[in-house]
């Protein structure tokens, strides 16, 4: 439903563990070779983008905001500033944080790598943070890193799903119409109460939608609108269109946009969204077996039943060590934790996997070692007999093994050795 | 943030092992008391609910209707008739299924033994499938299983996580009110679109409110509405409380619910779904350990572990087989998979852990046999050196280990013998 991994900043050249590709992210790649070309206007056009992230996240129930709750290991803003950070044409990054939480995002932005990101310290409200960002971004301000741009994008940090298609469509409708905003068909019908808690009337679901995010606006339309607006719009308001309707009489257009925009507002939400990252990084996987000449066979045969359960290339290699210095050196496994399976074949009536499994047992300090550069090992044993049914059968619960290990990502179980 | 398990129908005797009770199953408990003393009115009132199930799931992306997506092995509408049934004063339950998936829809009433519901035939819209369930509550008719209700509840099949409390409440307004109705703030501002497919104006936030299920009505209130309600209403209209305020004049009252009301409506959703309902029976679990006495203590060593990792209570059974058919005469494991790890507890420098390991290789069949019944074995040796501090290292280990069994229900881990 979500094509693409979220955010996936794969490198150039990753080797090839990692060039195993599927029609989603090649879909993915396509869109970004388009929009290259389709740049907007197809002149070099400043855009920018603001995030506004000093909310407390209260809808959570959780203490921590929801902008900073981890999914993997990793903070959930992180997943969005990658999402944005990976369309070439967004210039510079402005993210409002409140004082408190100035320096967890600096480390995020140190340990994730993020380029083009500044930080502004956040208002008390959403509308003060987003001018926050804006007053960065003007042309008056000391700050000689960032320049004014023609276009500003403006997004949730707990909208990570976005993709380069969406924010294509609405700079290039602000562009032309000063203003442009993601909408959704409602799920639920919206209602106005009376005073007295009971129904007023209910709105015809058909004729309004759910205005979402991104939302892009030329930047002196939004910026004037910010500068002229009441202190009760930027206390209470929250429509970031509606600013530019009032103060600048500028009409946003509406650009509809895909499921993958909702934003992140409670708990359940989260779980949601690991599951989709989950889902997204578990297309790409490698199986790291025995060299031997024997295993080779049996080796092309796991891949074979691997690919109808996780429905993915696999590549073979010769050495775990390689490998690992590999996914050391690609920027993957900082950004999410890597599953690597060592597999091995016996035949537990020639050899009992308990003599092989005193040797297979040191995965386990290894597995401790490279978990600190979050490479999550795990050892599996895969029964081989000369029967051919059963070789079938147990190749095919090594397959749902290896395919569990991956889809879950659950590090409760690094360092085991399995056996099918 | 959401208590108690989703429609967590428990046995009233559940033996040990299942009396193990988190604080949220407390709560939930306590409010089922108090429900019951506080049954609508104080005085036996009729109440029957209806459930149209007729969707197609075209907002899913995936084939199967939504209400018929699989959480965990089992449907999702099962899980909302069983929150449904478990509301002791809901007498009946219409369910309004299309004529093809009437066949599923009986299967599945069978399989995960439902009571008191009926099934009709689904209309083409959402209103229609509502009428149909309605006109076999009517006393007119001749389906004499049922009986006309004083309030009807109408819920949708896709919201598993309702409780009793907002079932009390709509009920109790509709008694008073005539109609009553679950509500949630808007998540995102509502906009109205001009026929240009640009903004007309934005609808101020704090004035309006999503309309969720369940709502409830009197029953000849909303029967009126239908059989006056034109057929443009029941082509395209959405919204029952429109109709009795329309139809029968009748102000429905709001009343405000939980983010538990959400609608599974997109694939995350189901991801969301799943995982709130893993959270939710993991907080009840048993340790089955060896039962010589030189164990005892570590066992309960373990479980002090055990407790900080999964925040639970865990009992202690002598044989693992005495658990399995208690197991399998309760009806827990038909409606979730039940997760039993056996764990054994080794010094792995006096007995080398392979040496145990061929007997415990027995737990792979023994484990196929009992996954038929849904219940999902894994063993587990929990390495017990004399050293105290890599003691209590390798008894984290173990409780991380089955922590995440528990927690993630990956039945991919079926059978295997981990190590700690």
């Amino acid at each position: 439903m979500e094509p693409g991994p979220p955010g996936s900043s794969r490198p150039t050249e990753p080797g090839p563990c990692l060039s195993a590709q599927r029609g989603a992210d090649q879909a993915a790649s396509a869109s970004l070779q388009r929009a290259a070309r389709a740049q907007p206007g197809r002149q070099p056009l400043a855009v920018a983008a603001v995030l506004p992230a000093g909310g407390c996240g209260e809808r959570m129930g959780v203490p921590t905001p929801k902008q900073f709750c981890p999914i993997l290991g990793r903070p959930l803003i992180s997943y969005t500033l990658q999402a944005l950070e990976r369309v070439c044409w967004i210039k510079d990054i402005v993210v409002a944080v409140t004082g408190e939480n100035m320096e967890v995002m600096k480390s995020i932005i140190q340990k994730y790598q993020h380029k083009r990101v500044s930080l502004v310290e956040a208002g008390v409200t959403r509308h003060r943070s987003i001018f926050s960002g804006l007053k960065a971004l003007a042309e008056d301000q000391l700050n000689c890193k960032l320049s004014k741009p023609e276009i500003v994008i403006i997004h949730d940090a707990v909208r990570p799903f976005v993709e380069e298609d969406i924010l294509l469509k609405v700079v290039t409708a602000a562009k032309e119409h000063g203003a442009a905003g993601a909408i959704r068909p409602l799920v639920s019908t919206v209602i106005s109460p009376s005073t007295d808690g009971c129904l007023d009337h209910s709105l015809e679901r058909a004729r309004h939608r759910a205005s979402e995010m991104p939302q892009a606006f030329l930047f002196d339309v939004i910026y004037e609108a910010y500068q002229q607006c009441s202190d009760y719009d930027l206390e209470f308001g929250t429509e970031c269109l509606q600013l530019a309707l009032k103060y600048c009489g500028t009409k946003a257009k509406l650009v509809e946009g895909s499921p993958d925009l909702w934003k992140v507002t409670y708990k359940r939400d989260l779980y949601a969204a690991e599951s989709i990252i989950k889902e997204r990084i578990s297309q790409e996987i490698c199986v790291v077996t025995d060299t031997e000449e024997d295993n080779k066979h049996v080796s092309h045969l796991l891949e074979e039943v691997l690919k109808s359960e996780l429905n993915v290339m696999t590549s073979d290699f010769q050495e775990t060590q390689k490998l690992l210095s590999m996914l050391e050196e690609s920027n993957l496994s900082f950004l999410y934790p890597v599953v690597v399976i060592s597999v091995h074949f016996l035949d537990f009536k020639l050899v009992p996997p308990s003599q092989k499994m005193e040797n297979l047992m040191l995965i386990r300090e290894f597995a401790k070692e490279v978990k600190k550069r979050n490479i999550w090992l795990c050892g599996l044993l895969i029964s081989y007999p000369q029967d051919e049914q059963k070789r079938q059968e147990s190749l095919r619960q090594g397959a749902i093994v290896i395919a569990s290990l991956i889809k879950e990502r659950n590090s409760g179980l690094i360092g085991q050795l399995l056996i099918a």
